[in-house]
Parts: C-alpha cells; sequence; structure tokens
C-alpha cells in the first residue's frame, strides 16, 4: 500500500495515500484494534458533517471563519451526508470515550478533502484548512460528540423506529376493528378465563404501541437538546458571543428537526441521561413487543395440537427436517430483537452511571446502542407488520370450539346464583367430564332457560 | 396456638382464632414458604383499601349493595388505610403472579372484621359479609391487584420520590448559586482541563435532576389510569353500567389524586407497561445520582491525598481502624442505591415482558420493585441532601492552587497563536516541570503581558 | 424513651438505655433514615459473630488478647449465632458502603453484653471491653465486612439454595423416570413436531438443574477466600504473624465450611468478583427456572381450551372472580422468583464493577442481593417441588389424541421417500384436513402397509 | 442483475444468478430486513462448516452417505472454514429463532458450489447434491445451529478471549514485581488510608483476572458438549446408530478442541444455560476490567491537578480544543467494553429464560452476544495490555510526596498507644494542618523516637 506522510501535534504518521483521514485518525486504528473495523455507527458521522456544516455557517456570520472556507466546509459536509464518503471513516466505537478521534477524523477528511476541491493534491502544499483552526473551530470533542449522537439518533427515531412501530400499531389496529365481533376465549394464568373478542385482545396490543409511542415522544424535549456551544467542559470558552444558539439554529435548519441549544451545557457534556431517557422509551417498546409477538405465536400454536386460534402467513419452509412445517418467524426476530433492546438499556444506563466531572466518556459505546436499538425496533415493526400481522386471519371453527367448551363461562352466573353455586357447576362438570349446562341442570341450580339466556359468550364480552 | 375453621370453595382450613384472615390466606402462606414472610409491600394493602372502598361505593350508588354493607366495608377499608390492620396481612410477593391471594386476604379480612364490627363473635354466626360476592362485588384479581398497585406506587412516587428529588435538587441548586464563583479546573477524562466554576459544575447536577423529575412526571398520566371495571379479562363482565368511570372518581376522591379509568382495560390487565414506563424514569434518576455521588467523593477525597477540592460534613467516625477517618458515607450510600434500583429495573422489564394473554402475572414483583425503588430514592435523596449536600463547603485554598496550576489554561490562547503553537507552550510546560507563562515566554510565542490578559481563569468560565 | 450516653471519638450520643449497641449504631441509625429500618440482613449478623468470635481466639492464641477477654466475645458471638440479639442490629443496607457501621455495630453489641455478663450494668462504670481495641482487634471493617457476607452467603448457598435445587431436581427426575414411556407430540417454536416422551422432556429440566448446581457448585472456591487478615487496605496491618491463616481455620472449624484465608487480600477487599461470580450461578439458575416454570404452565393449560397435557394439583382457588378455577400459581411464584434473581444480578455486577483503590464500596448492597436471590431460589424450588412437580400426572387421552393428529409424524418418512415428498404429504394433509396416512395413500407415496411400518410415534422417540 | 430460479418446497424463487444460495436464503433476505445485512457472526457460519463436514463423513462411515458426497461436502466445508466464501452467507441475526434460515443458508451453499465443483455449471442440470436430503442428513437446524453456535464461541473464547486476558494479566503481573517496593498510599472511600506498594496494588489486579479466568474456564465443559445427534427434538430421529458420538469425534478432530456429545439432547435443544454459564464469566470478567480501567485512569489523572502517581503512554492527542492534553483513552475503551459485556449479558439471559417446550428460539441472538462479548474482552485485554499497561511508570516524586504526608500513618499507633489516642493525634493534626509528628509531639502520646520507629510507611505494608 502507498501511504503519505500525515503529522499532529505528536509528529509524523504514515497514512494509506488515497484516504482522506489525517494522522489522528490513522493513530487511533493502530492503537485500537478492537472488534471489528469501522464499527462506528455511519449515522453519528453524518451527524458530524450537519454539526461542522452549522458550524462553519455559524463562525461565518459571527465574523470569525472567512466565506471561502465556510463554503468549502459546508460542500464537503454536503458530501458526507451523502453518503459520498462513508468509506472514509474506519474507527471503532471502542475509542477514547469523548468520541475524539472520530471528531478529528470528520475534521482531517474534511480538511483533506476541501484541500482537493480546491485544487490541490492530497497530502501536498499549504493545507487550505486547518482541522483544529478552522473545521473544528469553536468546537471540542466534548460538545460534537455529543450533538453529532444526537442529530443521528433524533433522525433515527423520527425516520425509522416511530414510523416502524406506527406502522404495525396501525396494521393491528386494522385487524382489532376486523376482528371485532369474533367472540372467543379469554385466558388468564394461560387457564381458560371468561370470553373476550379477538378484537378486543388485540386492542391490547394496539393500547401498549399506543402508550409507548407517548413514552418515546416524551423523550425527544430532552434529546432535541444539543451541546454545540459548550466545548472543552461546558462554559463556552473560545466561542464568538450568540454561537451556541445561532448554530443551534442552523443544525435545526440543515436537518428540518427542532433541535435547541442545551438549556445547561455542564449537563449536556458530563451526563447523557438524554440517551438513557430514549433508550428508557425504546426498552418500554420492547417489553412491549415481547408480550405482542409471544402472544401471537401462542394464538397461531399447532397447526393441531396448540391452540391454533389464529392462522399467520407461511413465509418460507419451517424445518430443515421436518417437511411442511410453518413457524412464526417473524415473532421469533421480534422477540429477539426485544431482548437485544433490553440488553443494551443495561449497557447504556451503566455507562450513563460512570460519568467523572466535566465529561461522560462511554459516549461512542452508548450512542451505538441508542442507534441499534432505534433501528432494530423500527425494522422488526415493519417486518413483523408485513410478514406476519397483516396476514392474521382468526381460524374461526377453533376459536368457536374452544370458547364453547369452557367451563369459565360459569361466571356470568356469580350476580345470579352466587359465587360458591357457580363454582360446584363448574367443579362438577369438570369432574364429570359434562357441559356446563348439564351440570347445571344436574345440580338444580338453574333451569335450561336460565341458562342458555345467562350464559350467553357473546354478551359476556361487553360488546 | 388457637384455630378456627374458615372454608371456601375447595373445603375447610384452620386459622389462627385471633386473625381476621380466611381460608384462601392461610392456603396461601402454607403454599408460599418463600422469603420472609408478610413481604408484600403494606402499601399494596392500603391501595387496596382504598379501591374496596371505592367498589363498595360504586356498587351502592349503582344499586347492587346495600348501603349498610357499604358502610362496613368503607370503615374497615378506613381502618386499613389508617394502618392498624398491618399485621392482617401475611402474604408474600412469591404467590399467585395475579396477586389473587392477596386480593383475597383483602376481601377476607373486610368481611370478617366487618362480622365483629357487627356486633358479631369471629368465626361464629352467619357471615355478615361475603367476602367474594360482597367485597369483591364487581371486581376480579385481575383489576384489583393493578388497580392497588398503581394506587401504591403513584402515592409513593408523589409523596416520598419526587419530594425527595426535589429536596436534593433545591440543596443542589443553593450550593450551584452560592458557589457561582469560585473559579477552579475542570476535569475532562479524569484529567486538567479548561476551568469552570464550582457553582457550573453543580449546576449540571441540579439539570440531571431537573430533567430527571421531568421524565418522572411524564410517566404519571399512564400510572393514573386504573384498570379496576376490567374484571377477569378486561371486558367488565359482572360490573354494573357506569361503573369503571365512576370507582374511579371514588378512588380519585380518596386519595386526591388524579386517577383515571384506562382507556383499554385489556392492556391494563395483560401489561403492565406503566410500571415499566415509571420505572424507567426512576432508574434515570438512578443514574443521574450515581454520576452526583460519584463526583462528590472524588471531589472531596483526601484529606491530604486526594482531590480535596470541596469539604463534606463528617458525621460518624469513619474506619475501625484509622483513628481520624472521614468518608464520604452518604454519597457511598446514595450511589448503592442507584445500582440497586438499576437492577429492579431490569427485573421491572423481565416481569413485565412476559404477560400471556389476557393477564401479567409477575404483579407482586413488579410492583414491590417499583415501590422499593420509588422509595430508596426518594429517601436516599433526603438523607444525602441533608447529611452531606448541604453542608459541602468549597477548599478555597485546594481549589485556587489546583486551577493555578493547570497547564490546559494554555487552551485561551487557541483563538489567539493557534492550537498548535499552544500545543507547543503545554507540553514544553510540562516536559520541564515549569509554569505555562514561563514555557509561553521561553519559547516566545507571546510576550508577558498578552500572557496575563489572555490567560485569565474567571474569564475562561464566561462568567 | 429512656436514653444513657454512649461516646465515640467524636462525642456524646444519646442511645436507648435497654440496647447494647452504642454510639456509631445510633449515629448511623440518624444519618441513614433510607427504606424500611434494620435491613441489614441478619445472615450477615451472624456472619460477623462468628468471624469476631475466630478473631479473639486467634488474637488470644498469638498472644494480644487475654483469655478472660476471648472467653467473653465468644460467650457473646455464640448468643448472637443462637439469634438471642437480633433486635439489637437495627442498621441498613444503605449506609456506608464498606459496611463500618454493622462491622462497630456489632463490636458495640459485643462490648456491651460482655459488660453486663461480667456482672456491670450497661453504661456504668469501666467498659469490660473496648469495641476498637478489643473486639475489633486485628480487624477493620474493611476485612470484616467481606468476611462476614462471605460466611453468610456460603452458608445460604449450602443451606437453602443446593439443597433446595436439588430436591426440585429429586422430585423431576422422579418425574422423567415415571413418564418415561409416555408417548406425546413435541413442540418446536411452539408448533407441531416430531414425538418425544414426556419423560425425555422432563429429562431436560433435570439436566439443566444438573448443570446449573455444577455451575454454582463451581463458584464455592472464590467464596471460600475469606478476606479477613487484610486488615485496612489488605496489607495486614496491625495483625499478629500468622493471623490471617489461623483465623481461617477457626472460621472453618466453627462454621464447618472449608474457608480458607484469601490468596490476595488485596482483591478480596477491593473487588467483590468472588459475589459476582457466584450470582452469575444463581442467575443461571433463574434462567433455567424460568423455562421450566413456563414449561409446566403451558403444558397445564387448560382445562379444556389449551394444551393441557398434564394436570397439576390444585391448592387453592384460582381466582376471587371465575368460580372453579385452578392456576398454575407455584409455577408463577417460581418465574417471579427468576425475574427478580435476574434483576438482582445485574444490582451485584453494577456494585461490583465500581470499586476504587483499594476498597468496594457497594458491600451492603451487593451481599444483601446475593442472599436474597441464594434464599428466593431455594425456598422457590422447594415450594414448586412439594406443591406443583410432585403432583403432576399426565393427562394420557389428551396427550394421545394430540400426538396421533400430529402432521410432524411425516419427518419419519424423510429417510424412506426424501424430504420434499414427505412435505407434499404433510401439505396435502394440512390443506384438506386430513390426517396423513389418507394423504400419504392418495398420494401414492407409499402403501398403507409402509405407512403403518415407518410412521410409528414411539419408535420416533428413540425409545 | 441477473438471476437464476431456485425452488424449495414452497416454489420457485429468484436468486442473484452468481450466488451459491438458494431459495430459502433468498426468502429469508427478503422477509427479514432488519438491521444492517448480513450481521450473522460469521464464526458461526464457519462452525456450521466443522459441523457439516463432520457429518458428511460420519454419515459415510456409518452408511448412509456416498464417499462421493461426503468428499464434495468437505471440500466446500474446508474453502468455508478458508473464508472463501463469506460473502455468499447474507442472512441476519434477526431471523427466524432457530436459526432455520442459516442452517439452510449453509446447506444450499454447500450443495450449489459442489456442483460447480462437480464440473456442473450454477443452476443447470440435475442437483449433486440435495441441500436437505444430503448436506443435512442426519441433522435437523436444532441441533446443527447450537451445534455450531457452540463451536464458534468455543473457538473465539480460547483463540482470543483467554489469550487476551492471560496477556493482560502477564503484563499487570510484571508491574506488579517491577513496583513491589514502590511504597505508596492506600485509598478506601477514595479518602487517604494506610500505606501498600504499587505492585500489591497491582497485585490485586493480577488476582482479579486469574479468578475470572478460572471462572471461565470452568464454564467451557458445558460448552464443549454439543447438540448435533438430537436432530428435531433431541430425541435423534432419522439419525443412524452410534451417529451423535462419532459426529462430536469427528468435530473435536477437525477443530482440535474437545467437543464431546452433549449429555442430554433435549436440554441441548431447549435451553441454552451453556452460553449463559459461559456470558456469566465474561461478564465477570468485565466487571474486572471495569475495576481495573477505572484505577488506572484515577491513578494517572492528572497531570497537575489529580493524583498523578502513575504516568501512563501518550499515545494520541488527547483533545481537539485543548493543546497538549493526554488522555486515558484505552482505559476508555476497555471500560466502554465492560459496560457493553454488562449489557449483553442480560440480552443472553433474557432469551436464555425464555425457550419453549423442545426449542429455544434465541439462539442467533443469543450466540451473536456471547461472540461479541468474547472477542471485545480479549480484543480490548490485548490493546489495553500494551497500549496502556505495559508503559505504565510510577511517578515516584508524586506517590513520595502523598505517602508521606497522609494521616493516615497513625494508624501504626493503634497497637501502640490505641484507637482513641490516635484518632486524637490524627483530628489534631488535619485541624491545625500540621504533621502527624508535630501533632503526636504537641499531644504527647509519644517521643519523637517512638513516633520514627513505630510510623513506618513501609513497615506498615508488610513487605
Amino acid at each position: 500500500m502507498k501511504y503519505r506522510v500525515e503529522k499532529d501535534t505528536m509528529g509524523d504518521v504514515n497514512v494509506p495515500a488515497d484516504k482522506y483521514w489525517g494522522a489522528q485518525t490513522e493513530r487511533s486504528r493502530n492503537n485500537f484494534k478492537i472488534g471489528p473495523e469501522a464499527s462506528m455507527p455511519i449515522e453519528i458521522v453524518h451527524g458530524f458533517a450537519y454539526l461542522k456544516k452549522a458550524a462553519a455557517f455559524t463562525n461565518c456570520e459571527l465574523g470569525v471563519l472567512e466565506e471561502a472556507k465556510r463554503d468549502l466546509i459546508g460542500q464537503v459536509c454536503d458530501e458526507i451526508i451523502a453518503g459520498k464518503h462513508d468509506d472514509q471513516f474506519p474507527l471503532v466505537i471502542w475509542q477514547t470515550g469523548s468520541g475524539t478521534q472520530s471528531n478529528m477524523n470528520t475534521n482531517e477528511v474534511i480538511a483533506n478533502r476541501a484541500h482537493v476541491i480546491a485544487g490541490n493534491k492530497l497530502g501536498e502544499g499549504d493545507k487550505t484548512l486547518q482541522p483544529n483552526d478552522d473545521v473544528n473551530k469553536s468546537q471540542s470533542s466534548n460538545d460534537t460528540f455529543p450533538t453529532g449522537m444526537h442529530i443521528a439518533i433524533y433522525k433515527r427515531i423520527v425516520e425509522t423506529t416511530i414510523p416502524g412501530v406506527k406502522h404495525l400499531r396501525d396494521v393491528l389496529d386494522e385487524k382489532a376493528k376486523a376482528f371485532d365481533d369474533v367472540v372467543k376465549i379469554g385466558r388468564t394464568h394461560l387457564m381458560d378465563a371468561t370470553p373476550l373478542t379477538l378484537g378486543q385482545e388485540f386492542s391490547g396490543y394496539v393500547a401498549q404501541l399506543d402508550h409507548g409511542l407517548k413514552a418515546l415522544d416524551n423523550t425527544l424535549p430532552h434529546l432535541s437538546e444539543i451541546a454545540l456551544g459548550g466545548t472543552a467542559v461546558g462554559t463556552g470558552l473560545n466561542t464568538p458571543d450568540g454561537y451556541a444558539e445561532l448554530v443551534a439554529k442552523h443544525i435545526a435548519d440543515f436537518t428540518g428537526l427542532p433541535f435547541v441549544t442545551a438549556q445547561n451545557k455542564f449537563e449536556a457534556l458530563a451526563a447523557h441521561d438524554a440517551l438513557v431517557e430514549t433508550h428508557g422509551a425504546l426498552k418500554q417498546l420492547a417489553v412491549s413487543l415481547n408480550k405482542i409477538g409471544n402472544d401471537i405465536r401462542l394464538l397461531a400454536s399447532g397447526p393441531r395440537s396448540g391452540i391454533g386460534e389464529i392462522i399467520i402467513p407461511s413465509n418460507e419452509p419451517g424445518s430443515s427436517i421436518m417437511p411442511g412445517k410453518v413457524n412464526p418467524t417473524q415473532a421469533e426476530a421480534l422477540t429477539m430483537v426485544a431482548a437485544q433492546v433490553m440488553g443494551n438499556d443495561v449497557a447504556v444506563s451503566v455507562g450513563g452511571a460512570q460519568g467523572h466531572y466535566e465529561l461522560n466518556v462511554f459516549k461512542p459505546m452508548m450512542a451505538a446502542n441508542v442507534l441499534e436499538s432505534a433501528r432494530l425496533i423500527g425494522d422488526s415493526c415493519v417486518s413483523f407488520a408485513d410478514n406476519c400481522a397483516a396476514g392474521i386471519e382468526p381460524n374461526h371453527e377453533r376459536i368457536d370450539e374452544l370458547v364453547n367448551n369452557s367451563l369459565m363461562l360459569v361466571t356470568a352466573l356469580n350476580t345470579k346464583i352466587g359465587y360458591y353455586k357457580a363454582a360446584e357447576i363448574a367443579g362438577n362438570a369438570h369432574e364429570k367430564g359434562i357441559t356446563l349446562k348439564e351440570s347445571a341442570l344436574a345440580l338444580g341450580h338453574l333451569t335450561a332457560e336460565e341458562y342458555d339466556e345467562w350464559v350467553d359468550p357473546a354478551k359476556m364480552t361487553g360488546k
């Protein structure tokens, strides 16, 4: 491989000749060979591009950066956002916990790419832009990385998570409405209970997701607060007057999202409770999705020796050894995602709890986990909605068989003959293997007419 | 011990003669010898008393319960709420996951106590009230237990957690204001960084708690939704018309808290995402408190060989072997609480994720964890606030010594002479063990006058 | 209340006149009002008594403590171990993270109780024993608390956890043997699969518990290492020669358990990975128990509209509203315990990860969680074994019906006619609602004789 | 893109013309667009190649597969193990929870690649090998996936994790020995305590890792048990006699690792407690590494306003805004890894707890988390060892200054003059800001000669 020499305050470093990155990126590559390379989420790189552009515009408006430099920085940032330089960001999550090296990676790529755009050869001549003094002007890793991660996560949440969950919510809501009059047995403790409709059952799932979406939405204001303008420790040292508010406004404009400058920059650097908060809501959604996915596979279990009240789509052969088997594979993916998100929540919390003084140094790990959870939830909701939920159909025959057999219809008699006599009827039917009605009449607690009037599964659903 | 015979639908049971509980409570005592006895949180018992009273009033208003029975039930409930029968609830958390046995414990105690109030002898004569048909009228364990736990948790949150956190927040805020002009060194990565004021540092803690309180507040609407009226599976079977709304109104009146009937009763029985949601906010607070407690003990470390920038109160001898030692014991209690709450969060989530069909059967475990976390956070905030935070004083001498020595004051020169020359000054000072100013002048990058004007810790804080 | 005055190095303190504890205990009571009082596990207090006695004997043998003092200390320790002074330990978990205050509570109670035993009045005259100089001789909180917690946990594990799990293992093993020839349908992905015997199914549970017991056993050597002899920071300052080994030997003698002195005292004070390790095994058992409990309730679900392949004992009325309902309540308690233990594991890990320098100050919290998990697992295994597992019976009629209906018996044909043709037979049977045999013959892939020979559920189990 | 048609039991599917995978792989690609593509760990694919080869050899030896087919399968498996087909495995973790689709991906790639090796064109002519009937012979996804994941994880543990941790352990052990006589102040509760040597401090880290390695080693026997031979539900249906033991022997031979057939195949399919167990040990290591990394950064903090007792290597410029700053970046990467592993542990446990009947369907998620943790721990230990620990040097000047100043040297006087008088000396020194010796003499508790003889930091370390 061919190399060129780049330098930083510690000296010279050989860098692959065709790459835009510089000395500090290369040092990090060499010093942090931990896990697969380039694991730093690309969303964060793009988040950095938004903020670097915004900083350049702000610096220029406030008189500390020339227009030509602003335009060069802006142009490269637009290229990065467009995904043209994704291969210029080789660093890993497991670097310095402030993400300094990824900040410098961005600074170096912008400076070197601008150098080429300005008509120079990479690595030759005086640098058109200085990575620290120009691209990083009025910034520190300590305020850029949290800003980049807030941008990345906020975008992911509104572009992937919320639409994905809403889509599943809507598909389930359609089903809830379509199944509104399908009377079936209810089950509590996994045991036969009083009836409800299949639509009522599904309406519970919809309510869970509605509450989850509300909870996620509640976390967005904290997430919309960005640290930029705090620089090294939150005081805003080396920033021009009015910088923090203006740069937030530019980021809001460039992203189309309601970012504002953090009310307290010390909190925004030293703690990442905003990520803990947002991930808490993602975890709540994971908990809900685990319940939903689990229920669907239980209801669809069979086809002949399970519950079998619903039929789910057959998307693929289910077994490499058992011919003709169809499995609830989408529910399995969904619940695996739920388990992962529950784990990620602990990683985020453990990182969040361990900031020291003016800086939390678990930033890349925390951000990567939130981004992963946000994507997995959004993607798996869409996959589950389209490949499973949308195709769910009731197995009417099976549903009717199970509800009509149930001893728990006896509950309707509590208000007529009292709990004790009702229990006696159910116990007698269970013991003798007869129907409730047979048992009721045999015990003489009511007449056949009364039984037929009082014990009506459909009425018992309250619909 | 003397016993009397009580019976339920399964037959006769010997019950201690002087206890108000009945057959089902006694069965549960015998069948669930898991952990210390009577571990079911008493707050939930009191929550049950509120809802039983509300149900009686509602049933009466809707014409399904006589006034005399209503009044008897109400009177016993008031006694329970006043703490007069705490020893009548011997059951454990680790019982049926619906809490049925604690519901029946309440029903039985109310019925038997009412029997005595009505002038009868315990265990003699016809029961004045039937536990199931009267006390439990229009109810099921499946809607009462979640209602009782929402009442218990909501009360604990607003009576203990929020006031406790607010108190700590206010104490820290006073300190932030009092220390507003105490210029000190900042630290990032635990390493010397640019200066800020001690007040700014504390303001970050205040901001964390403000955000945490907001997050907790956001969860209260979900928690205010009560399941009562759903009965066995969410359909409201065996409840009179208008029951759910009216009983919620009574609970709101009796507790003085804004409870409302759950929009979707199926969700309210089958999922306890409201608890997951609330505990998520408690966990966020725990994360914040861990950071705060950790910072305080780091800042107070010493007295001679640590950081020593602040002085915390000496509340007790610190060591059984090292005479004269004073330890940050309140910070230790606080961070132990934080760890516990982070663990409880997983227990709550794991329970919440595993509901089946129409019922989640991890109710007592989930509720007990949320109650514990809510109390521990509230109590530990008060303890930390009063016994530590309120007494914190700056160690001015030490603070001044550390900030004036720091090489990171060089950062102020970035915008004057550029990052590279500034780095050279710092590096030279570090290597030679001289002051920044000496190094700056030796390298000839600026004059003594420029140095004195530009490098001023107080100015660097932006105050 | 009447008080007497006790003093420590910080001055005078009023202490309830009838209590043996002294100034430092009382300070802690006042300074740490966090959660319910006296939450410090009594097992740890008893563990302290073992080590205080062992220290007294060792100090005496090594010539630094008089025999009379040794005997007094030993006598009080025996009283404490016998449970006679449980009400003398009012402190909470949420105190100093080294447990210093509980160490001093023990020292004070021993000194004051000895004073009385020696014929003096509590609070009057010169102290017979000094809490620090005599009772705490050759000790520090920093090595006594970890020693006390290792003793407490080790005892709990071998007295409650292991016997409890083994008991459940044995009950399940009996069932596995009894059900060895009960051929039933297997289920994978919750869907019908090839047959196995009910005994084979239960043998998997036994294997899980065997592995879990092995894993727990693997952690005992680390747990058997005790810190005593390290004193303040691990160097053993102020201990006589040979002390560490001898005191460990005495503890081993007094407890009858194989305690040894820790190979590295610095690790034994600064880290509590032994607790992390032991709790990791408890968590593995919790994971296993969740699977087992969940399976049992699924298999027992019904009675008419679920799986219903096994019948579990009816221990109590299952529902306060649904007469005659029987629920898998023991499985619910078991799985709630599992969730709690999974949460406790995080608390223990978070605490374990945050030691600083020479001391981990999350000791009481970590120890309390390990003790809770150890007890809950042991107790719930016994409860589940005796009240549920031991009474499990197969529902032969239901089992036969479900296995004979299953389409997955077709798998037996793979090796005869190939996967594709076998899949065709299953698919055709499913589509048309006919039996496998009908489908096989209709498609002409084999003869009736071949079918009957090849498709035999019992043979398919490999028994 | 060009496509060819592949078919499975559900019909035709278009597959990219140049890929070896077939219909079922393509279905999975389309049905599970969750997260980044090809996320299924390549180690598992390689694990599959080992087992497919072993199955072919075993089937051949047992007379159910021709030699020619065995050789073709073996040849392709060798190519896969050599990494030549990594781009043929496009599936994600978030597929069916049994990993069936990755099993079929392997079967299809082997069959199609063999077809080409045999001289045919991809997609043309009769298939040389059938994916199900030949490549998957005597197997099911349900026993292959767990086998593949055990192989992958075992290899990763012994090739990356254990060597990485051992390397760090050895580097720290060298330092412990090199620093054996560097007397420094100890710190408990972050506060000044009695002295120890820097070598003693580091020996505690070594002991932690020794215990962690032992704990990890303890889990390998369970991990060495492989499920292969259980087929669909654990009964071994459709396998020839002697298959399970022989195939395990082949896998052991091919991998050079001590794999054995699982004692109980039902456990091996339905539960993955072996992964829970192994990850528990990884989590213990993470807890230890967090402590170690945290200590190193605290000890290295400064350079002028922190603890500064050790000097760590400067590997990169530490700050994009603060010139000359050097940060403990390796410790940050290490502790971020620790947090991630603590989170992964919960994901693994949550997945492990939720198996149903004969199958756990959280396999890919569980395996991916264990593999990630195993690699991150191994890699980060090497990175931390080589880029930080190996270069640690004591800052003797600072160490001496801090130990000599400390008031806790007074502890040496306990055994000479008693705890109370010693405390008085320390308190007086602290209050008046004088040295211990000055205070001791001023109070008249001992002579200057006694002081000098008794208070000697080096002696206090017990070395």
